[in-house]
């Protein structure tokens, strides 16, 4: 078992770097916060003995050597950046909880055949940078690296120059590593475990997620001179598309969820009528029929609501990702782990989009999920206990010795 | 008759500072560019052979002197600031309009027994400094001075303190001037005159105001992960009471007039569920107990809306003001010169407020107005024509001396 108090007194120590304004993080991507996080996760996993690896998209590989010289690699790990009001858990949990799994085996002096690496990548959640999940998207070859570099925050500025300027652009070729396979243990970000009473949760798939930014465009125009019949209102037009969007999710609930988490209104001057609106809808299923007549039916929606109000829409796809099925294999090694260990434990489907779900694409992969309180997650209340961490990293311990044989 | 040509050149001169980005302005208030601007108008008075007035609110006072020591001032006058997307006429004509009505007479050598002063009114568009027309408010006793110190912009600065940064704080203790006579110049901002096809609009009333900021909480959470059944979004509260105030303003159009201009969304991230929205209703009406409807309406609507959501609402009066009846003696002035000149001229209600509501508690006020192409303002498109800025401020010229006596 690994040793709950230190992973917990980690993921305090991680917590005070980029603090939040309300007991939580905002430790964005590739800001001088994310830098002094990662520096310090360096200086941990160099303590426990590790040799660090560096992608081009900043990617940290902290490895553990194994003892066959010709066995891959079993990879774990999830990511230490954070949403501007973001939790203490939501990434770093894995990581850290995988750097735990490395101190438990060095204090009992455990080697295995498979060498172990400890990873961070590179902007998980995609609110500076859209979209989410970009450098495990880049190490799987869903996206280029150029694509990926030219992505540009609300200020303007490229991940590729601020990855840069804070001093984490590593030489690796992105995605030229092989994988035996990965673990990623996160938090649920939802309310079913808690619900549940369940210890873990073995996630056998994840939803499928699309992010259609629309821009409605109207005519900026003064709130008291201008009649009501001669207003071309774009954010009345937002207004209308939303409820169209909940109305949507519901059609298929409990199978899908939608809503609109991004919204710009220009120029956001109390006496001048809206004349653009920019803002980007998030629509989720299991199943990617689903999600494609989601996003068929917004468009057709937008459509005739703009087109009836003389207001110009344009879609934009942002980000999308299809469901996934995670591989058998060490799916049954994450639940024989919990089985093992005497924790209760349920299959899950992930709601939320993981770097698992695109490394996936190029290596046998799975995910161990533990409860939050009221499943609340992307808010600086997340919270979970130092039991559910404990447990998480317990079963994520014994799912990778199995898989890195000793 | 003024110089049409030399007014328009001042007008254009104005606009070379703080251009906005589509050949408009934003030139707004207690910015840098709002000092460059007030100095170079101040050069401009100067070269004319006025004396500046400077109060603690920033408010400017050209003066000219008139042939009686004992005799109140005329007034003219309006503001130099502009929206953040604005255009380069709002506001501007109303100053550059009354310097060109004391270069027209210093052209002429008339004297006048009542001084004329030209006035700019610091920050009257309210963008960055919520209520509009805040200095002149203060002027007339609506507002204390300490009051409009403390307002803050979005960055928290305050009005005091960036009216003393810029250098344009001055010592005159503010409503001390008495007024003979207050008149203002001022693109319609509507479609009216321009459809009617008049040179002039003879501004008899103003419409009122009612800026109702509200707050809905919801709860921050996860897009992918939280059933919609457990959804607390603020940002479709919000979507639904915009509804609500189209729906408000309709029932009494073509009597009233309601939007929101400004919306913040929070935490404005993709993936986040909107936990809080921050929006400012703006409802107007030439009726006083229209104005009234629509706030009690407004308040119950949006409460129930919120209530069935399980959502907090909030709901601050963050500007207002009742509709105007301007001064029998100044309107009839602004009529017959408009009709000696032989403009064609019509009675209007002005739709926007205008720093002359203000003024008019506490001095005879009346307003000129002059069409905008398309009657678009509070856009960078705004737009009117040198033949039209001259017309309005021929009227103005003759109304003025008609009032300061010859
Ligand atoms: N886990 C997580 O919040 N990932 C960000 C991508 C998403 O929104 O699902
Ligand atoms: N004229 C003008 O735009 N004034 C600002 C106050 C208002 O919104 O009416």
């Amino acid at each position: 078992r690994i040793d709950g108090q230190r992973l917990w007194d980690s993921l305090m120590d991680m917590a005070k770097i980029g603090p939040g304004v309300a007991g939580g993080n905002n430790r964005q991507t590739l800001t001088d916060a994310d830098a002094e996080g990662r520096a310090l996760f360096q200086s941990w996993c160099e303590a426990a003995g590790c040799t660090m690896g560096l992608d081009q998209m900043g990617n940290m590989f902290a490895q553990r050597a194994g003892t066959d010289p010709d066995a891959l690699p079993v990879y774990v790990g999830s990511h230490l950046d954070t949403q501007p009001t973001g939790g203490k858990y939501d990434g770093v949990l894995g990581v850290l909880g995988g750097l735990e799994i490395l101190r438990t085996l060095n204090d009992l002096d455990v080697k295995t055949k498979h060498p172990i690496v400890v990873t961070n990548f590179t902007n998980e959640e995609g609110t500076r940078f859209a979209p989410a999940m970009l450098s495990s998207g880049v190490f799987a070859g869903i996206h280029t690296q150029d694509w990926a570099y030219a992505k540009t925050d609300a200020e303007g500025k490229t991940f590729g120059d601020e990855l840069a300027r804070i001093g984490w652009r590593g030489d690796e070729e992105v995605g030229a590593r092989q994988m035996h396979a990965f673990f990623e243990l996160h938090i649920e970000q939802g309310p079913i475990l808690e619900a549940e009473g369940k210890d873990i949760g073995v996630v056998t798939h994840g939803q499928g997620l699309s992010w259609t930014q629309i821009t409605v465009t109207g005519k900026d125009a003064h709130t008291g001179s201008t009649p009501m019949p001669m207003r071309k209102n774009a954010g009345l037009g937002m207004a209308r598309i939303l409820e169209k969007v909940d109305e949507i999710a519901w059609s298929h609930a409990p199978h899908a969820v939608g809503a609109a988490g991004h919204i710009d209104v220009y120029p956001n001057s109390r006496n001048v009528i809206p004349g653009q609106v920019v803002f980007t809808v998030d629509f989720r299923s299991p199943d990617l029929s689903v999600i494609e007549d989601m996003e068929a039916r917004l468009k057709v929606e937008a459509q005739k609501i703009c087109d009836d109000m003389g207001l110009e829409v344009e879609f934009e796809k942002v980000g999308g990702f299809d469901p996934v099925a995670f591989d058998e294999g060490c799916v049954t090694a994450v639940r024989n782990a919990a089985e093992r260990l005497g924790y209760s434990h349920m299959d899950l489907i992930s709601g939320a989009g993981h770097d698992a779900c695109w490394v996936n694409r190029v290596a046998p992969t799975a995910m161990v999920m533990c409860p939050c309180v009221d499943g609340l997650s992307h808010n600086e209340a997340e919270e979970i206990t130092k039991e559910w961490a404990a447990a998480g990293a317990d079963v994520l311990l014994h799912a990778v010795v199995e898989t890195a044989e000793i």
